[in-house]
This record gives structure tokens, sequence and C-alpha cells, in this order.
């Protein structure tokens, strides 16, 4: 095989199962720290696996409530449950908490990091095409049903935590967004402007750069456990020349970057750790 | 007719209109039961009628939601709207409180329970089947949608309750399942069994035998006013076998089944009463 | 042009662009004066943008969730959504706010208020011929789809307020129906009827007739800066007659009337100011 063919082979790859199981496993761990969880584990199995499923299959959940679709098509794909639920299983109730002292291993972590970036561009990819097959040529719905594909478990954090009986109104994915979530918005209109022929560059080609860059970016941020969103300076700019914004958005964005720290959109929790009366609002909240 | 044709007779039983009112009556009971919505029904009649709407049909929107479907689809039966809009009326408006110091009579309260038992199983069988007639052999959708069905009312409570401008966020049927939406899941999962034909016995036979389960230890809830749930035992091992639940479990079960000694899955209050702090904290929050 | 072909040319008029424009004009300058829009503006203006969509096309959005039909529909009419864009972008970031110092001009105001009550009209009669073609002659359907059409964005006013960070499960526009929302709910009724031809009136003269009603008692509500809803006598012998409700009744109303006062459904917060225990949990709760 020549080096130019790697990025087709690479758009071949089938996500299923070692890529999904990178994802189910990075979610549900994604879960496991944010606060309470534990507890909801042991008071309710249902609204634990529930919430995982959400965590999980969010995109899905999400993608299809967009498009007038039944939301619980995911239930339908039986493997993909029964790989998620075994996870979900593995990580929340395996003995001496075998699982979870595994993946902290950082290697395997960073792996499993990495695979679950891959299944981001793939959700992306498929979520335009599947609004593009509903509303021809509305590239807006194909970036919003991109978006929602790919960042799902973020996006419905809000609701997915009020399974938990977690409820934090003051905040939420469209307010602060996170790192992960900004960047699947960027690829969603990038492969929204490759749908329509906008950009000069093939799928397969977009696809392997996009997933490059994720990769790498990941990578750099849990090594180095950097808090900047590569995208701050940009984002101050725009912000700047737009909406006349100054100081107060770098500000803010290096907030909302603290939360990509995290290993999955899942993770809010890490960013209100400073504020301390919404800590202690919450906490009371939930117990 | 011989008794061995008792099953079939019984499964051939038209619901409308005895039975679904039996159903609506014990709904909007319940509802009238709960705190704030008597205030309610004399701040705003509209608010009062959506929530005991939501409560009677609570689980042809929530399966009609998950399935992609219209969830107004319910307002298109005109003669099941205006037959549980008078049940409304006659329980919120009637002078003196006629309706419901009739309906108070114990004979006519365990009728009215029992009946309304009797419309949870055609839900779930309707539920089933049509889950299947969307997806083919997706037993996971099956299992949701007829329990979505049966016991839609509870849970959909968190909303139904935010219509009457009541907000408990850290509880939901989920986190803590009252013992009718405990008792529809198994059913759900039973009339599944049966239509992927993996339970040995027939529909209407399955269907006998769960609602007779249904009434009588509906009947025997309410005439001993008990809080244990006849699954206790089997939730605690399951529990400890699967999830290494020790102590705990028994504990938090009680107190979820405490809520099954109110008539009708819309009823959460009373399993809130024993904690004080929740209560008042909620007291403040609705004013 | 003789006199009475004035009502039939009315109802042939396009909301496309001018109408449209002045309702778009109308959601956000309420929007904006909302407690807190300003800051979320600067905090992230994507929720910002998307809590403006849910104003302008918040029935849309409504209607098409209740007829299970894809709710981002309306990102695929590219021209609307860019129109709307530009609306939100001038009325939020104007250099010196000069947008929003025009039309704070009264006549202007008046204009723009009652051309936005102009397109009430024409998106009752769509909701209720779009429900029409789902079902057939189920007119509460009729009746529920018109009015979500017409008074979208006051009905989902709890999740439009949610987008910006802010909850307030205390109140919503069924419990305390504003004075736009009763309009289109009556107005829905109205179109129904007609529609199932119980009312001897071609439609054309009653668009004409309701469209003038509207803008009317708009314009005298803008000039008078009156809080006394049209209906409230109507409303308390209703409730006098049918819910046996006494003197709080016109309380109730007047209050919820109250917030009529402001130009558009969005608007719930000026009923709010007079409860100070209220405002104050809110704003410890939204920081």
């Amino acid at each position: 095989m020549e080096l130019g063919q790697v990025p087709l082979a690479f758009s071949r790859l089938p996500m299923f199962p070692f890529f999904d199981m990178a994802h189910y496993v990075a979610s549900v761990m994604a879960l496991k720290e944010q606060r309470g969880a534990v507890d909801v584990s042991v008071r309710s199995p249902v609204a634990c696996w529930f919430s995982a499923m959400l965590c999980c299959f969010g995109g899905s959940v999400l993608s299809s409530l967009m498009l007038g679709e039944p939301p619980v098509a995911f239930l339908a794909k039986g493997t993909n449950i029964l790989l998620a639920s075994s996870v979900w299983y593995l990580v929340f109730y395996c003995p001496r908490d075998i699982f979870c002292r595994c993946f902290a291993f950082l290697p395997l972590r960073l792996l499993v990091a990495g695979m679950k970036e891959v299944t981001r561009t793939w959700k992306i990819v498929a979520g335009v095409a599947h609004a593009d097959s509903h509303f021809e040529d509305a590239w807006l719905v194909m970036v919003a049903v991109g978006w929602a594909r790919g960042a799902g478990g973020g996006l419905i954090s809000n609701f997915e935590q009020l399974v938990r009986g977690v409820w934090k109104p003051e905040t939420n994915e469209l307010l602060k967004m996170s790192y992960p979530v900004k960047v699947t918005l960027i690829g969603a209109v990038l492969f929204t402007l490759q749908h329509s022929q906008y950009l000069p560059i093939a799928r397969h080609n977009l696809m392997f750069l996009y997933t490059i860059f994720l990769v790498v970016s990941k990578v750099k941020m849990m090594l180095t456990r950097s808090a900047t969103s590569p995208f701050a300076p940009i984002e101050a700019a725009l912000g700047y020349i737009f909406f006349g914004l100054q100081k107060t958005v770098p500000k803010v964005k290096s907030e909302g970057a603290t939360s990509s720290n995290g290993s999955s959109v899942c993770d809010q929790s890490s960013s209100e750790q400073s504020h301390d009366g919404v800590k202690k609002r919450q906490a009371k909240k939930t117990e």
C-alpha cells in the first residue's frame, strides 16, 4: 500500500467493535468521575444504566430527536447495547475496581481517549450525510445534526444529569462550551462544507486530517494537563471583531477549556470546582 | 362457557368506556392528592387540565415520543378526551366535592384501583406490539415502549409536575422506582418474551395471570396499607449477586415501595414525606 | 378595488420579508429586555443566538415536535434564518446600540408590534391547516397545533430560558397565561371552528377581523400602558360559572395580564418584578 492510499484505507476502518468500545469505556469512565455518580450506581442501577446509555448514545438520541425519528432507535442495535452495558457493568461494579484501575494506566488511557476521538469523526460524517438525506442542501441542518451526533453526550448533559437527580440549570454546553463540543462544531462545519463541495478536498483526506488533529490535540492535552484551548486566540480575535468582546472572552474561554481536561464531553463538573458557591448549592441539592 | 375459555374471553374485554374511565378516575384523584394540585386548579384551570391529561395519557405521549410519532395523537381520540375531561372536571370542581367523596368509599376505591390495573396490562401489550411493528425483533425497544406505555404517567412525572410549577430534580422514577413502575417493567419484559416466543404460554393466558397478579397485589396493598413490595427479597438478592449491594438495598427499596401505597404511578409525594429537609425546600420553592 | 375585496387581498399578503422581519425584531428585542440576556450575549454568543432563534421560530419548533416532524426544519429555511440572525446581530451587537435606539422610537415600535401581530394570524391559520392534514377532523389537535404555532415562543419559554442558564420552574405560560398566549388560544379555537365549518364566515374575513382585533388591542395596550386584559370580565364570569372561582380570578388574571404590557410573548420577566421574594431567589439561582 502506498502512502497516498493511507487516508482512503483509514476512512474505511470499521468502528465496531474496538473503536466503539473505546468510546463506551471513555464515556462511562467520565460519567463515573462525576460527583454523585457512584452513589447513584448504588441507589439505583437502572438510573445509572440509563445515564450511561445517554452518555454513550447521546449523539444518536439527540440527532434522532432533531430529525423527527425514533430516539429509541439506538436500543435496536442489540450488539452495541450489549457491549456498552458490559462496559458500564465493569466500570461501576467490577470487584475491587479492577477495570477502572487498568484503564487508569496512562498509555491505555491515551489509547482509549485517542480511539474515542476517531469515532467522533465517523459520527460527524454520518450525521452530516443523514441530515442531507432528509433536507436537501440545508447546510445549517447538516451542521446542527453533525454537531449533535458528534457531541451529543455533552449537549444533552443537563438531561443526562437529571436522570441521576442532578440539575444544574445555571450552565450548559451552549453557555460554556467545552473543548470537545467546540472542536466537534468546527468539524461539523468543515464536513458540511466538504459535503456541499465548497472545500476542494476529498472526504477521506479531510477525515484523515481532522482525526489526526483531534487525536493529537487530545493526547497533548492529556499529557500536559493543559487547559489552554488551541482555539483561544482565534476565538478572542473573532469575538473582538464580530461581537466587540474584550478581555472577558479569553477568561471565559479558558474556563470553558478547563473541562476539556477530562476525557469526555460528559465531563462538566471540573469547570464547576472553582465556583465555591455553586458547588455548595449543588451539593445541598443533590444531598 | 368453560373455565378454560375464561382467559381468552377476558383478553377480548373492551377497555372503553368503563375500564378507561376507572383509569382516569384513579389517575386524576391521585393527582388531586398531590401537594399544591388544588391550588393550581384554582389559579389556572388550563394548567390543571393539561396536567390531568398528562396523568391520564402520559403513557401514550411518552411512547409516541419514543417512536418518533406525533405526541398529540391522543388528542385525536375525541371521546376518550371528553371522558377524561369530564372526570377531571368532576374531581376538581364538583360542588361540595361529592364526586371525590363517593370514590373515597373503600369498596368503590378498590373497584376503581383494580380496574385501572387491568388497563395497565392492555397498555403494555399494545405498546409491545406497536414497538414490534416499528423495529423488527428489537426486544429492548419492545420492553422500553411497553414500559413507557404502561407506566407513562409515572415516568414523565417530573415534567407533569413542571406544568404545575413544581420541580423536583432530586428524584425521579428511575432513581427511586415506585411499585407500579417496577411491576410494569416486569410485565413489559414478560410480554416481550412472550411476543418473541421465548415464553411457552399463550398471550391471553399471560394477560390473564399477569392481570390477576396486578389486581390482587394492588388490592392487598390498599387493604393492608402495606409498604412492602412483594419484590423486595428478589431485588435484594439480585442486587447482592449482580451489583454487590448490601443492606442499603432493602432500605432504599422499602422507601420506594412506600409510594405504591397511593393509588397511581402519578403519586410520588408520599415517599417524600419522610425527608423533612427535602419537603421544606420544595415547599419554599413552590411557594 | 372595492372595499369588500380588502379582506381577500389582505389574506394574500406575503409575510416574507417585511412582516417576518418585524416579528424577528419584536421577538429579539423582547429577549434583550429580559434579565441577564445581555450578559449571556457577552459570555456566549452561541447560546444567545440559539435563544434568539427559539424566540423567533419557537412556534415552528413546538408544532413540529407535537406532530412528530423534524424540529430542526426551520433551519432549512436559509433566508429566514439569515434575516433573523442579522436582526439578532444588530439588536445585540450593533455599535452604540443604534439599532435598538431606532426601534425604541414609539411610532416605529408600534409599527413593528402591529406587524408582528399580523404574522400571528398567519401562523395560527397555517398551524390549523397543517394539523388537519395529519389528523382528519381532530379539532383538539388543530387547536393545539394552531396555538403552538402562534404562541410557540411563549409556551416554550421555560426551555428557551434554560438555554440562557435561567430556570424558573415555579411559573410557566400555562400556569399564568400572558395576554398574547390567551388571545392566540382564542384565535386557534376560532380558526378551528371556521376550518370545520362551524363558523358561518369565510376564512379571509375571519383573518381580517381577527388581525384587526389583535393589532388594535396591542397598539392600545402599548399606548395606554394598560395591564387590563380585555378578556378579564369574560374570564371572571367563565371562571365563576364553570369552576366556582371567586375574587381570586380577577386578581390572578390582572397579574397575568401585566406581562402583556411588554411587546412579545417571550417577555415574562415584567410580571415577576412585583414578587420581590421570587426575584431575589431567581437572582441567587442565576448568580
